[in-house]
């Protein structure tokens, strides 16, 4: 289960400090220009060692595209993307081996598996994430090129702290790409600058709530029952390393409205606001997609506790690596990345069963229904 | 996509107002002996018109098993299951299916489809959560007799009322089960019978929040990267109608912890705390797991609201039908449903790639490692 | 695995004497009107009991639509199909459950399962084809009116008897639908009727060959690499109970073929030939898809047989039951059915990935290549 | 859809000519001990230029392991496996890209796809068939290590040349691997040395039939009703470049059988034949596993032959690359891995769902059941 999508499937590859990650792209539709440097954006986006507050692992991740291009076009086949890990250590692992880090995926893969790569976390680490960010960038280039649809991201919360100005007003997400928190308030940068020295100092974590959004989906993608636009938004976010939450629109703040507040009323002028999050029934309404993720605070902390090793013992654990003391503030792009490839592989499912946007959807009510060919 | 699972395959069909619905499990294991009357349980916590405060919609749930159950006990071939709808009402639907419900698919379905069945939300309505509750009863025998695996969940808020003894206290779950609420402190039923009618009465509804627990599922189960345990329990519990949130653990609080408060430690004798709900990189530890859901205030209210119909004309929506104040009140059996489920299907993967449990794990650390074949 | 294709999928359930067969079908578009009788055609066709030279069982074979069709217009929601057994027999199975006979899956299933449905051959009996043929149904109609595809077939060899016409010419099939063998050479049908009278009565029975072709499919349906549209023929037919062989085109004769008589030469007319039967490199070529399939004689004999029982003991096999002494002639809808299911499958996945068709395909070379958004 | 199987999932990707060909492992057993070197062996028995009756492609195929083994052992994860194009030629493929050579995909992609990589055939190459062979040498190594199972397979016919000697006898498979022609009969190697010298002067290819088989198969793996073992096989053959039909067991010829000789008469020795070829009602019968493959004379020839191009004028078409004039010769290690690729997976699946071998099956009529838990 390395594979995500249905239609549009992305199969991710590679450990943290093997050779190399990769991924293989398959069921991208043909024509899409497509060229080695546009992945550097957001991959640059998502990567450490850009400031003071992410790991200091340096890594140029430069992308070879393996096939499925043809003179910078897709071909309809299968795009392999391929990055080799240029600052693995090859240190001693022997002892990080044996014991289990509280927090982390080492106890869990060890009873899966009965054994496990122990080299930066192997599989578990977030580097896996890398090549959905890659794959992300044609997703999001096929959806504003088709349909206009831009996807975009921000955080919402860190630790406590929430943005003072409520978030991106509108269009303008100029503040959240100027910071190194992909903040919405630039007035409060530096007071998260002093909270995250000091919380670096203190070799300590903290979590972070990040939103992700996509302005321009049409109506009527998302399919029920079991594959509500939603429900595969929650998995493609919950897979993500870290997260233990996923909320649509309102979300757990529904649970204390009442519905007259929540049902979001349409007027001739459209809806008249969004508690849903732009999704009903499992199924795009037409309005922004909203989705929220809660990150966990890391586990790798600088601060030793006691665990047990693979021999029962007691040990004493602690995290020497590069870290991110808030991870959350690198899963922008990863969230962008994954909300791009769900619309993505449900744009492709939806014209298989209904047609291609047009024939079917979207309609304005009243108008007349296209003689549509289904 | 109305099929749930990868091996252990749910696929249900229906409509509300339909002649009947039904499913097809498929990849059940052989042998496990399964009666008509199991169903009747579950079917019957999830029921409407069970007390005053859920839909008075009268069904009598009967299953019929009209295949893969060979004088009782299962063959390995498809299970088809089988309820007849006998509170269906054959009232005009003329005039609701040309107008678009706020909160509801009505306007989704018409535009993905083009058209859609009106009759009590056809295929989008709750009754299709009917069969999930069918099909869990299944997985849940399944990974009791297999596991001992116990599958149970109860409700946590509903609007701003939340249980003043914190929820069930271990495995005393007596409360929940005794009341219509499934509400773990006895002492507040009296308080949420005034509040439910109140709220009946004002012809409004209210948001709820549930926990589904699974106790003694084995450390190992759970598919890395996309297939994670979590975030297939995200998919499943979001393809629930109404749900707006989903949590593993502490969820969303752990955006404020720390790292050195979230991490649970692991001594000697097992985890000291459980933030992570059991899950840590997308495996069970051996934890319980714990998940939280949202469920919105449903929107189908006797207060009217001004909408559109399909000719863009303004139209007053009153809901007129049978009703629930509070969804999330019948949805217990539901949330635990898609637990079992998730778990079931991820007990045959697990077996599937690494072995039947025993084989490799779980494993006591320190403990000789089975010379295992795989 | 009860489940054919991957965006039309057609589940199907039941046992030959257990109360109903039935399937589900997911992922049809909506828009397209269906009636219950509009199966009978069809199932007749396949139908036991309609000459002497079939089983005797009676089955009226009435379908019920359950679900996704509303006023005689599916939904896009699944489509339920259900039918009653009404000539299972109430025998007396204890000897039956103890017996291997030989060529059956008797012995398999107790291999696999450790238990299986005795009765009629359970869920390994022909009677599950009925569901295949009335899901095919649904997708012939949906082909002819989308593409104005034509599914058809014949029987071209029973035991040594070949056609001496060679099959049906051009569109005039109409030999074929005119005697109880679907045979294209109506002077033959004297011969055959002898034919199998003798065979009848000797208490044996004989193999068949079966044709299916497709007109009018346009050029580009097919999945490279594993979903090649001759692949997922090959898996079709080859699922059919009594199927020992497929062959795509010219088949087995082309090992014998030299490359320079084999290549279907291409003009501007269009192809001169047609060895590939109409698939090249996985993918339609716009010319006629031929499939042929090989029915093995069916094992189901008057004669009996020394064979063992599941203690271990020889025992003697005989078979009294209703059977086909040819069982290949009452396959010909079935093979139709998974012609006819396999292309509406691909067909949904090609406008999946490359838009629909007149976007891209189907083309004439030397005209302007259409400005394809995809 | 390039990738093939359930759980043992291989997704192939790469052109003829792009920088390199490789393939994703997924689902693959922990704890499997695997080296780079181990692919050597089939890779060759697969390779171009290794007799003057094969293609000069000189391709050294070295295997980089690039994820999914750690220490020499699969840990679980995707195992990635890279080969470099080292032998791709640079040449001008302006004409040959505005060509549809005929017997070739070349246009059926450009209908599908609006575009095509023209660069030695490009994903429709036979090159795509190494990756298959490499992961196939993991499929064999873990069948052979967990149940004994041999994968073996020889070429049956070359035109309309069939081994005198009927096939390898029992074990002794030494003639198939000691001459370039997989030829199971030394004694008419020389006359097939010249007959292949005299077509590969002539310009003109021809075809080939393979015979696949499987010892050590255990009764009970395959999936009724649409996963059946013999229908997964079909599909994997048939898959394969320039197959045009797949048998199991006598196949064709069971056409012209009458029942009471093709049914497999079992005694307590066991089965008395075997014209089932190993499968019965689509789950393996513990006999030899037997699949017969149909390849088509390549159409890649030096020989001529009017054809049409993009532009829709009438072109010479000419094809001067290097080709093989009997593909078949190298396609017995590609029809034994897509042999091994389906066991494996079905072999996984069979313990997901009914418990791992020993459980259940194989059983021996007569002795006592194993009290399985399943």
């Amino acid at each position: 289960m390395n594979t995500f999508g249905h239609l549009f499937r992305v199969t991710t590859f590679g450990e943290s400090h093997g050779p190399a990650i990769g991924c293989v792209i398959d069921g991208c539709p043909p024509g899409l220009a497509i060229a080695p440097e546009e992945f550097a954006h957001d991959l640059a986006r998502r990567a450490t060692g850009t400031s003071r507050h992410t790991s200091q692992r340096h890594e140029t991740d430069e992308v070879e595209i393996l096939s499925g291009v043809y003179e910078g076009i897709t071909t309809g086949t299968p795009i392999a993307l391929l990055i080799r890990n240029t600052d693995a250590r090859s240190k001693d692992y022997t002892r990080i081996a044996e014991q289990f880090r509280p927090g982390h995926a080492d106890y869990t893969y060890w009873q899966k598996y009965g054994l496990r790569d122990p080299r930066g976390g192997g599989r578990s680490s977030a580097r896996e994430t890398t090549m959905r960010v890659a794959a992300g960038v044609i997703a999001k280039k096929w959806l504003m090129q088709r349909h206009g649809i831009l996807v975009r991201g921000y955080v919402a919360q860190i630790g406590d702290v929430v943005p003072r100005n409520g978030g991106p007003r509108g269009h303008d997400w100029s503040a959240v790409e100027s910071n190194p928190f992909f903040w919405p308030d630039a007035a409060q940068v530096p007071e998260l600058e002093t909270y995250m020295d000091a919380l670096r100092k203190s070799g300590d974590s903290v979590g972070a709530r990040l939103v992700a959004v996509a302005d321009g989906v049409p109506p009527g993608w998302g399919e029920p029952i079991y594959g509500k636009l939603d429900g595969e938004l929650a998995a493609a976010m919950m897979s993500i390393n870290a997260v233990k939450g996923v909320e649509i629109g309102t979300g757990f703040a529904s649970v204390s409205q009442k519905g007259s507040e929540h049902r979001d009323q349409m007027t001739r002028d459209g809806f008249q606001s969004n508690h849903a999050g732009g999704v009903l029934g499992g199924i795009s309404s037409g309005q922004q997609i909203v989705v929220s993720v809660a990150f966990k605070p890391t586990s790798s902390l600088r601060l030793p506790v006691d665990g047990v090793d693979i021999h029962g013992d007691v040990a004493e654990i602690i995290t020497t690596g590069r870290h991110d003391p808030c991870v959350g503030l690198r899963a922008t792009p990863i969230c962008e990345a994954m909300l791009a490839l769900v619309l993505m592989d449900q744009a492709l499912r939806h014209r298989a069963q209904c047609g291609d946007v047009g024939e079917v959807s979207p309609r304005i009510p009243g108008e007349t229904k296209p003689d549509a060919k289904r």
